[in-house]
């Protein structure tokens, strides 16, 4: 028994009715090459590999292939829409992956502009709603606005996928207020996607409630990023369990009778 | 091979000639019970646990004894000065301890006043010389004072053990600069001992290059303490793992030729 | 010369053709008394005075009215949409306010719910299109997020107007990423409206280069607002001065050849 | 009445029997040339001005003075020991200035190394006593430990000027948690004496309760010195009435009735 975490609870999350233990997921962008973008993920622990449809090759045999070194035997693929800048392009992405590999769960991005990679939520909100009309399962990435995180859950999104901070800036979770807003009101998994930039971070973003967490950058722009998937394993389990046990209350100090907590 | 951190490398520590896998020490006060302490223990993965030789019972046979419970063929015993406020009451407080149990290695703690129970340097680095003179390895608990720490090393102090926040506390660590000045300048081991409150505080901790972390509070008063022992575990493993991998640059966002970066 | 900021330059802001000398708009809500909200607009130096068209008395001349202790001859007056959830709502209420009080230049503001004020940006946008295109000079409540404030201003916005946190929360401005990303973006005024607490928040607002702010709660919700109304006046200041003079560069310490820098 | 402060209240400090409107204090190095420094104190309307003995011309006629230019009938001259780094040093310079001078209030500072510039306080503490008892006024730099704050106080100190973070680091306050205990536990003046980097720092520093603040890089590195030095008299202000204003409650929103409080 040296794993107490499994002992303690079979602590699972479900997304569209299907059930992961892991809650992080990583990425297939930034690697040196898929064999180390495949050591990376097998070391993150991660059961859920998210795919860029437009950059990572999926189809020509004459080129190193991802699904020859990520294999789909080991990996949830979550295909994503990056690089699609309307719902019309979203839709035909997904459309094409679907036919080409079965995928159903899919992760929308539609983004406003190359340079802070934000999400557009006007475009991703009606992107959202023609794939749900066309039968896909939806996880959507988003800004942390706690309004447009209801509106896609009410047009049928599956899972809510708020920013910590802007995509590839490894700056941590910048507002944890509104994340907590979101969590609050959710009836469908949160996730932090977007911002980490190392363990502390990923703990945080768990630690507020989250249901799991999204990263790239952080594992394949580290010095060593197959001891950062490590770290990432860890600073997740370390995040929910916090969470779960729930933490002591913060004291100005030991006496708890201080008048100046509402100073600090 | 479950665990790919073991596979990475033998990651250990060593202090006044004794090598330690796990990074995490933990308390022996404020439980419900030494059953739950224990439990507590085990399940942090921890192999020292520090003991407040004036207030855990070690010696009435008649009353439950630490002992029985929290075994010393599983954990390595490490005596603290807890409630001592003299060079010479500590003095008086190890020697018995060394009789009685044969701890040479020990904790320091000389504080200043019941409230914020803040060490007093002064009196700890007088301390530390008598001790040290009676052929005592110590660690000690300090400041985040940097002369300080250097001066308590050059005393001989075996590991520097400066406070992240007041004990009890549980506001994690309020001074990073301070704490990346003394590790930069430490030729011995510095943990960080008191004011973790959560996860992500050990996590950062260790992120900043600490050897190891020291806490008793934020699991005893969890309202689950034994999830939160798990929780710390993973927490200092996925802090160390991270400092060892070499986090990703911080960028304003993913475009690097951003002119914002100085102004957040 | 006793006032040295006034002899550095002319430092004036100008939304919508209106040029202002005070980078401070006050609410006119939460006030014991229209006397205390008077003294607390007049202490702050501010020359704008918001003024919630549905709640304020401007028309019961039976009842005490704003405009007999806040004097439009001493603040111009910015109506705003408070209470107003769609932009039928909004549209109807800015028109009575125009026949009324001949205002053109309003504050626009649609929100989702009681619970957290947080703004409906696609309503408000929709909002912002009918009035535009009735003829209104349109400051805009919003979100944070970069893409939405653009948007805003590309529907005609004469002010983008971001929440620092949300209304009435006091917790400062909790994202400092988007802020900035936005006044890089804008063509037009950017003011920090919601979420300052205390005097400082004020000045991180400026510092990051807003055009101004806007605050109710943190002046009337204060143990003596009119003294916070001198504190914010002074702040307001401190954050543009410090903005304009351009600060020194953060280092680790002094000696700036520190290898520490990208760890903290 | 165009100064409300003013009206509202004399808010003075009072060290060693001298009382003083400014709560800004501002050094004397690092600017371009005298004429600038004079500028800048002349614009920060500070009343008190730190001078290093061993470094600034005070005697040598044939190069540029600065009491010609940093005249002693506006500012009060406070001598310090910069580049003094055992008690007989700054006993033997602090002698020589008052020789020279006639100043007899003085700011003491033993510095333990030319990286950090970080205070030994051992040694502090040792000079303050050969200081009081050659009957000088002593205000003291240390580091923010708030047992080794009481020390200096019952030593005889009559100020109290721990750093924000490290000289001329520019990195803003680090501890807020150890400043406010020290500010609670002091019966003298306390000042945050380093570490300030821009305006919002000062304001931070007088609203946890600090009676004045001392900086000298924040304003002579900024691009424009002058600007910032109006920028920080308006910082301090701001911070020392929003203090005495008493700060709004900080909520998650708007519905106090909130359960989430705890977790932000």
């Amino acid at each position: 028994m040296t794993e107490p975490t499994a002992a303690l609870s079979p602590d699972t999350w479900t997304v569209a009715g299907r059930t992961f233990s892991s809650r992080l997921i990583v990425g297939t962008g930034k690697y040196k090459d898929y064999a180390q973008n495949a050591a990376a993920a097998r070391a993150s622990g991660a059961e859920i590999v998210t795919v860029a449809v437009r950059r990572v090759n999926l189809t020509d045999p004459n080129q190193p292939m991802l699904m020859d070194y990520v294999k789909q035997d080991e990996f949830t693929y979550l295909p994503n829409t990056a690089g699609c800048f309307t719902g019309e392009d979203a839709v035909r992405t997904l459309r094409l992956a679907r036919e080409a590999g079965g995928w159903n769960l899919v992760k929308l991005e539609v983004l406003s502009d190359p340079k802070t990679l934000y999400p557009d939520m006007e475009e991703t909100l009606r992107s959202l709603k023609l794939l749900v009309k066309d039968g896909f399962d939806v996880m959507v990435y988003c800004s942390d606005d706690p309004v447009y995180a209801k509106k896609l859950e009410e047009a049928g999104a599956c899972a809510i996928m708020p920013l910590g901070a802007p995509i590839g800036s490894g700056l941590g979770i910048q507002n944890r207020v509104t994340l907590r807003i979101i969590i609050e009101n959710a009836k469908v998994p949160v996730l932090v996607d977007a911002g980490v930039g190392t363990a502390s971070d990923a703990a945080v973003g768990m630690e507020l409630g989250c249901d799991a967490i999204l990263m790239n950058t952080a594992i394949a722009e580290a010095k060593d990023p197959i001891r950062m998937a490590v770290a990432m394993k860890h600073a997740v389990i370390a995040g929910r369990e916090a969470y779960l046990a729930g933490r002591m209350a913060k004291k100005l100090y030991a006496d708890p009778s201080s008048p100046l907590a509402g100073l600090i």
